[in-house]
């Protein structure tokens, strides 16, 4: 082993400048590295688009890594598993229709796919702001080092462009959030009470474009369009990572 | 989609129970899910034995996110290029024998690869004692609720048993100092200075059983020793986390 | 003394497992372990319903434990005396119509009488979320862990059932409030100014049914109604905690 | 009900002074209220004691409201079931020699059997220091109220006298290191590693005086002495305070 | 010196008791005791009524210690020298009709009046409520210990009774914004730009009853009537409490 | 009233400015505004030496404000009377030997009595070090803002002179560890257990210099020599301040 | 080097009391020391007028040291470059129309140059209020110490006059804020999305008298008018500035 | 003004990317960007060094922005004066031999020379190890984000090389401490005493090479001799940063 400090660190310094001076022109930006945004970043970039996963976390996996009160699975039903196989993810029956996964195996299997087919990661990388100019469309993305929000330290952002917006961000729903406090035109009507069932029906109706150039899916389409709340059950969130998809891809078809 | 929620939640607590309370009693306890932890379950529980990695945070990875100051990606020399290409990370050459790979890529692939061949992993879980009995030898972890931890709330902890126990927790090298805090016969040398090549060079040599019952890998392996700090170069890592399976394989086959 | 370990841990897990799993589906979960909290578990218990009891600290009690201005005594008036009796709270007479007992006394017997009856206690847990589905009736309970809560961690919480709540959680009003967020049509009006006397007159009417499926009683009840304070007297409290056991077991009946 | 806010706050004030000024002098003075704590206040109370318990928290029963890790059970062996069963604590046997409590009930009934028994509470009450005069024994305490003490503001304390302290401080033994700080002649050698039924055996031997007018119990008399951790088995916990108690009316009868 | 501690102890702590009990009805509570506070106290006992200054801190005095931007010096106009005269507080001409004084000397002799006039102090108090009985006028106040308060410890308060309350809280007018947060018909300007001889000619106008029972002085009645800001001059915050005193003199001579 | 905010401004800048100056030479630099500081101040003053006080908070007074456990009390032995009448203190015979006096208008009294001999205080004002040059001799203090220190904002300190230091800090003994820290012949024996009668009577002879130029009072000088602890007795802290008073007169005579 | 500390700190503090004494009037009042207001107090002060910049932080520059997400170097546009070459700021062109700096080189000259033009700094001072006396106009500021507004310590602030205010403080418009909290007749109507072309072009339109006697420059002005965001890009930043300091200018002669 | 963002944020990302790994191999480290260390960047730059300042805050300037106790003026002997002069910082003369200038004009004109002589500048960056290998010479770095250091987060740290380090970081003398942490053979004396005198006479005996490869200079250079402290004279600083200039250009020299 031969090995030299300082060609060590070029190598990563240089390496990930030349990447992310690359990827400041994206296809499609997703934005949070959850499950919804995990499935619709593999299954886009299988299709060949230039795809970035901006994650606020040093971690991608979001809600799904501490399972349900912190005990590490979750429950896909019925309809989801088709993902859960397509992704290798392996799951037992616990009763007709509820099956049970490893919520770290999940994570791990999900992230590795969207690697896999070519997407990127910028993890510690928060959203603070949309670039919106004459066509009203969001067509980038104000972004910042998440250790400098963390500390409230007076550093300036940098911006991305993108041809698509996800917002994959969960509850929050950060990108929608970033439209409405600068006066965007978007209502928000927020998550309402639980109710499986219903949430994991209507979800997928509710991931679509919800301002000219973002897509919501996963929870922050159930948050936007003022839907019930799931619980920790995921089918409905891999799906509608997987019609987030869908819906860019036909975006830039008809660009 | 017909579902219900009290057995979404049965499912999730019934099955982690059962998993759970089956993996009190291991072969082999990982504690730190960072690159030679995971390196050591994949290949612990490739050859069949019972194996849960213990990990303090919510995710798994260890130092392996944030790459080099937050550039996520890493450097892996010549040596380690094996192990990289055995779980399947793609890497790119940056000079003649220095490896530029994906950090989040590297964390799932690894992680994959452990659940594939049948590692259980207990996340949020911290090790704050160790049992040790008649025959002074580590044969217990004395764990608890990170949660629990950060907030300094006053309540017990639970004891799994391990018939191997691997520290791979890093600078930090937690079981190492749980022993020496308690007056165990240890001595921690501490990590020393910068200096990579001698740093990858020796740990395969640290990599050994540090106190009877525990065996030191990965960085824990060097601060135990006095070695000297390596950087963001992982090809130690990885081959101390493939010499830790060995030596606990070797000391399994001879109980 | 022979003792295992892992056998301690086991008895541990598998019997509140066991406890846990069984208790997601219940007649009465009561929200809070205060002193209305507690009166009504133990007589809703004595008449043989199913019942829980959802405290968010480590210890029920609520208020009771600092007595007034942490000085450890509480103060019950006549008409409450006869439920201090009920339970065996000793009381002296300081002046006609005002009886003085020991805080912690009461708190540990009211605590012991509610067990003896057969309610069960999750403490360390807390209620972010109501169930409500078709019928617009609270039918379940969506809890985390506090100390997942505290530290502000993303993990997803679970979900028990509840043929009925009672919202005993003091002047947060929390059950109350969860209803409000999502946009339940309740109307929280917030306690008024002191005036003993009559929010301790008050106390009974304000205890009723504030949302179907919840019941507000002690002083969540009053903050609801916009009742005035109370202050250091708990004759009310006590005796609202029955009247909302009379209430749930007359819902319970007509089912 | 006719009620007077301020004669209530005067119930409780003159009510608090005067049991609070009686109890200044005592025959026995119980630092900490967990399990070891209250099994000796109760026990000591039984003979007609003067005893108070003087607890930092706003409420007593310690470590075992979490049971283990949270789920709220603890466990008890064969020989410290008869305790349980003198106060009344219901519980169910999980194995031979194993025995499972609720960890609620039986902080509720210690503490309940303690009031019974005549035993005051000094709850957010901390203990900084101890009085020793020309004897060299310890014949009082310093304490102060814990509200000041975690605001760190500047208040001198007051001063109560025991004729006997016991630390049942767990862990921490709080009083010892007061000695131990100000440079009495006491050596603290700090818990072992987990064994828990060497831990269990031997707590009674290290139930004694550890300094001129200290007794130490439970998890103190441990940490003391330099003895094995015991887990979340509770058994050795009541009988340490038992002894306790008995040696602490051994040194009564004598004076 | 013969001194025994327990004594020493109960010295303070029944006195305190005693003296507490006794000012838990009052003629007149002042909150807050900053400088229109302490001068109201002075004056209003100097007429031999009963009193009591509540203050939330440790000490007295509020911002008049740091002077202005910490530089301990104070400035008070002409109409103001004859209070600082009577109080015998020295001071030194600046320019014509500019008094500066010693900001530590002026809490000193301000108190010290205070004392020497017969009030009483209850520092460490915080004012959380008003007790409103059917008469709608404030009778009494709601207190809690501020460590408590500050520590976010879940303890009940206590009341004391008032025939007439002071609100001398400065800016924050602690009183008003009790009734306010309750809905009390009580409307709060708020203090306006800085202005200091504005504010300084007004503020006898606005020191006036605001709510039936509460009255206004120093900054607390100018941010209530929305009047200018004044900055470090003290003449006006002087003759403000001397008013203060008066009108509660007059109300008292009318009951 | 005719008044200008600017004119204010300069009046307090310009007063301090010049105070300030002019007292960065000193007689006797009085480290602590407690009790003994205090005291030791009034003294001498009175004697016409140039004296100030650097008192770290905003407010002088120290532990006295506080009373016993928050009860603003203070007791007095016998001997230390005569200093309360002269100052003008008010007290209560408790019990023969023991008097109570208000915490509040003990402070008040005697910093009025320190302004009006002519001593200067320097309130908010940190010491962090002390000078020393070729004599050995402590000859000046090292004094930063509290709330620069605070904040921890990098900002360098001011030094004043002074013929004589008292460090009159209490426990902290300030000073003292000034010197210590910096490796200066001095030990610091630190406070022993609790005896308040063997305290009392040995704190004037450890009322004495302790290092060249310093001089140590109150529960400073019982700190440094090793000596029992008080309590929330005050006639011994009152004495020692005289004493300290006493030889620091004696030193400057000599000089 | 013959050197005595009390003189190095009369030195300091008396040269210091000096200068901001006479800075207490000012011909105009900078509040920010950022890009545009380092550019605004070097040009005014060029042209002989009295300018104090007021910053908030130990250090000026603002924003600029960190450049884009911590890459300290900025970037100007042809339009601005005339500025950079007059304060002797370094750049190299990037593409056509884009010139990259050094942030930290840009601070450093334009701070030199604001100093070398006469302009005076008063660092670590918050501007909290404004003066506003009968003509409507602002007129003066109200100033506090940072570090004792970090501490919350309870302290009076000081006035300084000015015949006008610039805010220059960036996003947040604190003087603009000052007004509207006390409900002067503003609207801040926010930043909206990030559109850097057009914040550029439109910045020196929103470079204007924004109420009585103050003028908004840089971001402060963007953000009272509600233009877009900028981004890293600081032309329009320094003409601002430029332009903030003619029109001041332009005042000052009209009076 | 045509602007793009993106081309805005790759122009910021690209150029200094460029020069950060062009600067990770230096003649010169300069760790700390306070006085000596800006007048050893600048002076050795201008000898045509290739010369980095690592600075861990925002802004470089260190102790000197605040003056002394926050009043921004500093003072420079005699022998110092030559270096204000050099780098064209005004100064006043207060009494012969010691001259007072603007410390945030020195801040300006320090930094702003070492730019013009080429020094390039890394702010917000944290030196946390040293790297030394076969020869024992400190030849590297180890350099991490201040940011990530603040937030506590797992991220791996980068490296440099230097020819030679100078430690200019002040009191805490963080290389020297990174030595000492790791056993290198380094005694750090730590400040003693403040005796401005001695300090500045002696500093310039103490600017030498501490360990192989690296030089104190500044403040920390007394702290590692253990000399005594200087308060706010700047003169030594200065002055040491020339010497350090020298050595640093001899021993390149001798390579």
């Amino acid at each position: 082993m031969k090995l030299d400090e300082v060609t060590i660190s070029r190598a990563i310094l240089q390496t990930h400048a030349e990447i992310f001076s690359r990827y400041l022109e994206l296809d499609i930006a997703i934005v949070g590295g959850g499950p919804s945004g995990l499935v619709c970043a593999a299954l886009a970039a299988e299709e060949g688009r230039k795809v970035a996963v901006i994650e606020k976390k040093l971690s991608v996996g979001g809600g799904m890594w501490g399972g349900g009160m912190t005990f590490p699975r979750i429950v896909v039903q019925e309809e989801g598993r088709r993902l859960l196989d397509h992704f290798g993810i392996r799951s037992t029956l616990f009763q007709p229709g509820y099956y049970v996964a490893s919520s770290v195996e999940s994570v791990a299997k999900l992230t590795a796919a969207a690697c896999d087919a070519g997407a990127e990661f910028f993890n510690l990388t928060s959203v603070e702001d949309v670039v919106i100019k004459g066509d009203g469309r969001v067509s980038g993305l104000v972004i910042t080092s998440t250790p400098v929000e963390m500390t409230g330290l007076h550093v300036d952002p940098l911006t991305l462009s993108a041809k698509v917006t996800i917002d994959a961000t969960g509850h929050d729903a950060v990108v929608a959030h970033c439209i409405k406090k600068k006066k965007g035109d978007i209502t928000i009507h927020g998550e309402s009470f639980m109710w499986a069932e219903r949430a994991e029906t209507n979800i997928l109706d509710h991931t679509r474009e919800i301002f000219p150039g973002v897509i919501a899916c996963g929870m922050a389409a159930n948050a936007v369009a003022g839907e019930a709340r799931m619980g920790a059950v995921f089918g409905g969130m891999l799906l509608s990572g997987e019609k987030a998809a869908q819906i860019a891809q036909d975006q830039l078809n008809k660009m």
